[in-house]
C-alpha cells in the first residue's frame, strides 16, 4: 500500500481563483456573453473554492462582467461560510435577507437587456427569477455557451486527476484480491467504497457491481444479488480526490469465462484500445465516439452499445468535453476524459473498460493503467 | 430504546402515485397552467416513487397534462430503472439514446405555446432546451406556481413525519447523556449522525453542532472547535426516515448558563411558543413570522433574529409553505413546516429552538417533543 501514498498537493491560492475568474470572465466575451453567472456547484467550487453546505431555495451566484469586479449574492445567513472560503477574497459580497426579493438584488448588478452564460444546474426557479426580474435578458448554458470552461486542465489539476486515477487502480487492484462467489452485490459495493476512502478519496460518488445479467444494464448500482460462480461482473466506481474525479471500470469473471465473454470482452477491449489510439489535438469529440463504435459494430454488437463512449471529468464527473456522436468540439491538450464502451446483452451480462485519459501534444495519456485483460477471480 | 422502535409503514402503491398525478394534473388546471413538468428531486419522488441513482446533465421529466397519461421521458440507459420504480405503472415510457435531442422528444409532448409548472430544482440546462426548442412556451416554478403541490400531507405522510419527528426526539434525549466539554464539534455531529441512522432514519442531512461564537453563525456546520465548559451549543439535526423529513433544534449549556445566555434561551423560547400557539388554519404564513418577530423585537434583540421563521417540510426539509414575511399562504389542517426563531450574538454565541408542527383543524400539534428548558449537560 505504500505506493499508493500519495502527498496532499498544495492548495489553490486566492489568486489561482483570481486567474480563472479573470479567465473567464474575458473568455465570455469571445463567446457573445456579457457576463456569466455561476451558481453553487461545481463552476463555484473551481472558481472560487467555495462549496455552500447544502444547495437549496435560496439563491447564491456569483457575478463575473467584464470591467467588473466578481460580485456574490448570497443569502445573509450563508456570507460567513462564502467569505471564508479559500477563493472569495478578491469578491464582493452582496448579501440579502430571508422575507426580501434576491432577484431584484441580483437583477441589478446585470444589464437588463445583457446575454449571460449561467451554471448548468442553476435551479429554474432561479433563472425563471432572473428571466421575470430582466424579461429582455437571456441565457444560455455554460456548458453550450462556453463548453471549454472548465474543459482544458492545468498542470496542477492533472496532477490531482492522476492521483485520483492511481487510487482508484489501487482499490481494483485491492478488490480482485477478494473473492466474489457468495458474496451480494452491495457488499462488494461496500468494500469498493472503504477502499476509496483509504486510498485517499474525501468523496465517493458511485460503485457499480453489476454481476451476472444487472451487468447488462449500464446503470444498474448493486443490489441484493449474490454473485455466483461463473458470472461476470461489471465493476465501475469513483469519486473525488484533492477534489477531482476518479472513474474505472473493468468488468472480471468469477472463475473460467465462456466463450462468449470471452469474445465480447475481446471486442470490447479492441474498440476501447482503438479509441485511446485515435485520441489526438484536433480530431473531434464523435470522431473517438464512432472508432469506438465501428469495432463494435463490425462485430456485430452496434445495438448493444447504447451509451456514448465518455466524458469530460475534473471538479466533477460528468462535464465537457462529451465523446458523443454530434458533438464536433475538437480535442485540445490537456482535455480529460473517459473512454467507456460496452456491450450488454439483455438478461444475459455486460462488459465495460473505462480508462480516463489526458489529451497530450501528440496523442493522450492514460490515468487508469490497470490490466484490460479479462481477469478471472475467486 | 424500545419506545422508539417504530414499524415500517406500509409503502405507497402504484394506485396512491397515480392518484397524487390525478390530483397535480387537475390542479394544475386551476393554476393556469397546461401542465406540470417534474424533473429528479422530491417532486418526482412524491409523485411516482422514482429516485434515480444521480442527477445528471441526461435529461428525465415527468410530463403531466390534463386528458394525457403521465409520460415520463427518460434517458434511455436510466429506463430499467425507472420502470422499476414503485409509482410508474401507470406511466408511459419514451425514452432518448445519448447524441440525440431529448429536447426534441420532452418538446414533442408540450404545447408549443403552452404554460408549464415545473420543479424548482431542474437544471437551468433542460429549461433553456425546452424553452429553445418552444420558444412560444413559459414556465412557472412549482413553488410559485403550486405552492400546495405537495403543501397539504395526508395521514399517512403525517404518520412518517411523526415517526421522523419521535426518533429525531430520541436522538436528542440520547446525545445529552453524552459529555459534551472537551469533545470537538465533528465528534458530537458524528454521533448525531450515528444516533439517527440507530434510531430508523435511511438518511443524515444535517448534523448543525455550533458551540460558543460558532453557533452565532446559523448555517455554520460542526467544525475542528473543541467544546468547553461554559459554552452554549446549537444542536440542530435532521434527515429522513421512512421517506419523510426530521429537523429539530435545541441549544443547551455545557455547566451552568450565565445570565445572558439565560435569558436570551428565555426570549427565544417565548418566541417560538407564542408563534407555535398562533398556528391555526386560515393564519397567514407571515403572520407567524411576525409573531415569533415581535417577541423577540419587543426585547431588543430584533436585528439578531437573522432568518425567517420556518419551512415546510415533507419528502424534502425545505418546501412550502415558507414561514416568511411577505408570504401570504393561509395554513390549512395538514400543512407540516418549523418553527425555529433564535437569536444570534455574533462572536459570543447563538439560541435556537425549532419543533416541526402540523396544522390541525383547531390549530396545531408539534412532532417534536424535547424540553425546551435551558438544559445543562456535562
Amino acid at each position: 500500500m505504500s505506493s499508493i501514498a500519495q502527498p496532499t498537493p498544495a492548495p489553490f491560492t486566492g489568486d489561482d481563483y483570481a486567474t480563472r475568474m479573470a479567465r473567464v470572465t474575458h473568455d465570455a466575451v469571445g463567446a457573445g456573453l456579457d457576463g456569466v453567472l455561476v451558481t453553487p456547484g461545481p463552476d463555484l467550487v473551481w472558481l472560487t473554492g467555495y462549496r455552500p453546505t447544502a444547495i437549496t431555495e435560496r439563491l447564491t451566484v456569483l457575478v463575473l462582467r467584464p470591467a467588473r469586479q466578481p460580485t456574490l449574492v448570497v443569502p445573509m445567513l450563508e456570507r460567513p461560510d462564502a467569505e471564508a472560503a479559500s477563493g472569495t477574497a478578491a469578491v464582493s459580497f452582496v448579501d440579502w435577507a430571508d422575507g426580501t426579493d434576491p432577484y431584484l438584488v441580483a437583477g441589478s448588478r446585470l444589464d437588463p437587456a445583457g446575454r449571460y452564460g449561467i451554471s448548468d444546474s442553476t435551479w429554474a426557479m432561479h433563472l425563471l427569477g432572473l428571466q421575470r426580474q430582466l424579461p429582455l435578458s437571456s441565457y444560455v448554458s455554460l456548458t453550450n455557451g462556453m463548453p471549454m470552461l472548465r474543459a482544458v486542465k492545468d498542470a496542477r489539476e492533472l496532477a490531482r486527476l492522476a492521483a485520483a486515477g492511481a487510487a482508484a487502480d489501487a482499490v481494483y487492484e485491492q478488490i480482485v484480491q477478494s473473492p466474489f462467489a457468495g458474496r451480494r452485490e452491495l457488499d462488494v459495493a461496500a468494500e469498493l467504497a472503504e477502499l476509496l476512502r483509504r486510498y485517499g478519496h474525501e468523496q465517493v460518488d458511485f460503485t457499480v457491481v453489476g454481476s451476472g445479467p444487472n451487468g447488462a444494464d449500464p446503470h444498474h448500482e448493486a443490489g441484493d444479488r449474490t454473485i455466483e460462480n461463473g458470472d461476470t461482473v461489471v465493476l465501475d466506481f469513483g469519486g473525488l480526490m484533492f477534489g477531482y474525479g476518479s472513474d474505472t471500470s473493468r468488468t472480471i469473471s468469477v472463475g473460467e469465462p465462456p466463450p462468449l465473454v470471452r469474445e465480447v470482452h475481446s471486442i470490447v477491449r479492441q474498440a476501447q484500445q482503438a479509441a485511446v489510439e485515435a485520441v489526438r489535438p484536433g480530431i473531434a469529440c464523435q470522431q473517438i465516439d464512432r472508432v469506438a463504435r465501428s469495432v463494435i459494430s463490425d462485430a456485430g454488437y452496434g445495438q448493444q452499445f447504447v451509451h456514448r463512449t465518455g466524458h469530460g471529468i475534473g471538479v466533477t464527473t460528468h462535464e465537457p468535453p462529451y465523446i458523443v456522436e454530434g458533438e464536433e468540439q475538437v480535442l485540445v491538450p490537456g482535455m480529460c476524459f473517459s473512454i467507456e464502451p460496452g456491450i450488454y446483452l439483455p438478461g444475459r451480462f455486460g462488459i465495460r473498460i473505462e480508462d480516463i485519459v489526458t489529451v497530450t501534444d501528440t496523442g493522450c495519456r492514460r490515468l487508469n493503467n490497470t490490466g484490460r485483460d479479462l481477469r478471472a477471480v475467486g
